[in-house]
């Protein structure tokens, strides 16, 4: 390939792992003959039109592992979906720095930038390289087995999941957790992590891959309560109606037509990330006045931001993508997408391959993947135990925890009897 | 002291180090010649009416020390707070098995009920020692420097505050962030343990110790945005206007008085715990049109349950309390409640006394402690620096983070001009 010079972005959400494949970039360069100087666009497909970068080369030694084990997108990260003019902007920009590899981290819609952005320089024949290196907590994309990202994520969840089924279990009750995931359930399937025993939570778990009745989850929510004492649920943001409407959306019709009736002054109503859990709890706490405690909690932002329980396995993967991808552009003919694939055998081990970005960012669908049929529980209310096979090597350790055995004899205890 | 039983209890919320105290007890206990047995009370004083226990001399060995590791109450815990008259239960059910050592792990309801029962062995002369060991993640017990289980919970705030500040980076906007505490704001200001540099968030920390004027809210909101481009609000779920009310009572009645207007059959909106957050969200969103992203969470019981990322200092703590309740048990001529001190010197240790039960459950306010004036800024609308110094040693381990230098010189990257 030709000499010249390299451009790192990021875009779309972040997670706690990208600036691991920002640094597996960079060190790969520095091994590399081709590549002069690499730069990092601010913000994604943003800094590279408006030509904001940091310069990549010049950083503090010291501070660069740093970087790398820290959470979120440090070159920033953007929310634009650059159509074709965009993308021909971004390719001068480029011939004006004689950028000759680009290498863009992020999800579906980054994988579809780097598409528009590899055609537009075959079109313009301009001789450079654009690799996509895969990331997002979501692990929809397509050709990988997972993604880089997701087993940090499903430690967070699997984690979450562990403490609050044991808190459950001290103060049993209801307990409904709303995690990410609009169109695909792996993040809500990690919580299953959290089973060890036979009684141990989640109890119910609901994913976008299945529609959601809200009928038939008062009645699974009744029958956990009456055979357990209490009830841990595992609800997906994008679970959806027979007709395919999201229950967020109904939940914030409802909640919006309730505001415009609204005649509070200052005071509205906010439709918000809350509302799901809140209306699901609601609708319990309405039908079982028996039960005492129906909590919700919405995990949030912490499922891609939290910083204190990374799984090392996911952050090693993505400092691999990125490192590959250098390897991918000197050496491969082809633009391309990095792909992690699971080599088969009793052992986890993973290797990775360069795929066409169209089989990433396809003309058609399915554009992104959802979790296997396999892993769903034929009545749709739960992930199966053998998703934990999946999963559990992409976390690395998870917290172990003990119980008190309940022991029956309590015969010496009855000293004065 | 007088040979004979012991009975464990844990009663409120859970920590994550709740069960270190009872480790710490059960070890203490095995060293003593004055105690024969150990006992768990399953749910604390509802297991000893009960009589629902287990037995901790028979747990199996390898089982303990994962036990203490693991997060949320092992032996059950209780919310009721128990009157004379339950009381008066609960010392039968001592005299029945023997029982002359009582160790009670709790906040002030439970320091409390150790105080009740105290009062009714004495009167009715049944020889025993009741002791208090201190655990709530409000870090409001009297007395004491600060509360096991607070530690390890200002650890998971601060972590979350590191990822969330710099999310917030990547993709500028405002977020909220809710935190527990009703009446003490120590949980919202450990937020302040994310801030490295002068432009980190949280910006603005508000908690129950001021009045919160939701005008004032959106005018600091707005000054922020338009200093640095975003805005991280942390925001304990205690806040209250100028009479004492609780801003989350107001949106729930709001709410509620919609539910009663509601005419959607099965559809019934939620008042939860996401209601507070959505509504701070809600009113910014209406206030400033421009700010494209408004964004809230609560973090909810995370914060008591987390079991990944645990602050070595307070196990320890919890540990050592528990510890040094059975100590004070036999040697001390009272029952008390095990308070931690920290000791003068510039290296962070502790120490502990035992204190009487009506300083930590007094027949007159306080009852509580809160967030020291010196701790809060004079707007009201912020936690000072200087907090830090206070709540740093607690957490032993926070996650160390990078970020790259922005460098200006960019004169390597114009090849071509």
């Amino acid at each position: 390939m030709r000499t010249g010079n390299a451009i790192i972005g990021t875009a779309g959400g972040p997670t706690v792992v990208i600036n691991q494949s920002v640094l597996g970039v960079i060190q790969q360069i520095e091994r590399s003959m081709h590549i002069v100087h690499v730069f990092g666009a601010r913000r994604g497909v943003e800094g590279i039109v408006r030509e904001d970068y940091f310069d990549l080369m010049r950083q503090p030694r010291n501070m660069l592992d740093l970087v790398a084990q820290t959470p979120a997108a440090a070159l920033g990260s953007t929310r634009i979906k650059p159509d074709q003019e965009y993308c021909q902007r971004v390719l001068e920009a480029f011939r004006r720095r004689d950028v000759r590899y680009f290498f863009y981290i992020g999800g579906n819609d980054s994988a579809n930038t780097a598409r528009i952005i590899s055609r537009v320089a075959r079109e313009a024949k301009y001789e450079m390289r654009t690799i996509h290196i895969p990331k997002t907590i979501d692990n929809d994309l397509l050709v990988s087995d997972h993604t880089p990202g997701y087993g940090s994520c499903a430690k967070f969840v699997g984690s979450a999941f562990i403490g609050d089924n044991l808190d459950n279990r001290s103060l049993p009750g209801v307990k409904i957790n709303l995690l990410m995931g609009r169109n695909a359930g792996f993040i809500t399937a990690a919580s299953i992590l959290a089973r060890f025993r036979e009684d141990d939570g989640p109890h119910l778990v609901y994913v976008p891959e299945r529609t959601f009745d809200l009928e038939q989850f008062v009645t699974d929510v009744g029958n956990v309560y009456r055979r357990y004492g209490r009830c841990l649920v595992a609800v997906s943001e994008g679970i959806h109606d027979g007709q395919g409407t999201l229950w967020a959306e109904k939940v914030s019709v409802l909640r919006q037509e309730h505001l415009e009736r609204d005649a509070f002054g200052n005071l509205q109503l906010g439709v918000g990330t809350g509302s799901l859990a809140d209306f699901l709890a609601g609708t319990l706490r309405n039908r079982f006045k028996d039960i005492s405690r129906v909590r919700a909690d919405t995990l949030g932002y912490l499922q891609r931001s939290y910083p204190a329980s990374v799984s090392v396995v996911d952050a090693w993967e993505a400092r691999l993508c990125g490192q590959m991808a250098v390897s991918y552009s000197v050496d491969a003919e082809m633009d391309g997408s990095v792909a992690l694939l699971r080599l088969p055998g009793s052992r986890y081990a993973v290797g990775t391959k360069l795929v066409d970005l169209k089989e990433v960012a396809p003309d058609h669908p399915p554009f992104t993947k959802v979790l296997p049929d396999k892993y769903i529980s034929p009545e749709g209310n739960n992930v199966t135990n053998n998703y934990r096979e999946y999963v559990r090597p992409l976390i690395a350790e998870l917290p172990r925890i003990g119980w008190f055995e309940q022991i029956a004899d309590m015969a010496r205890f009855s000293v004065h009897e």
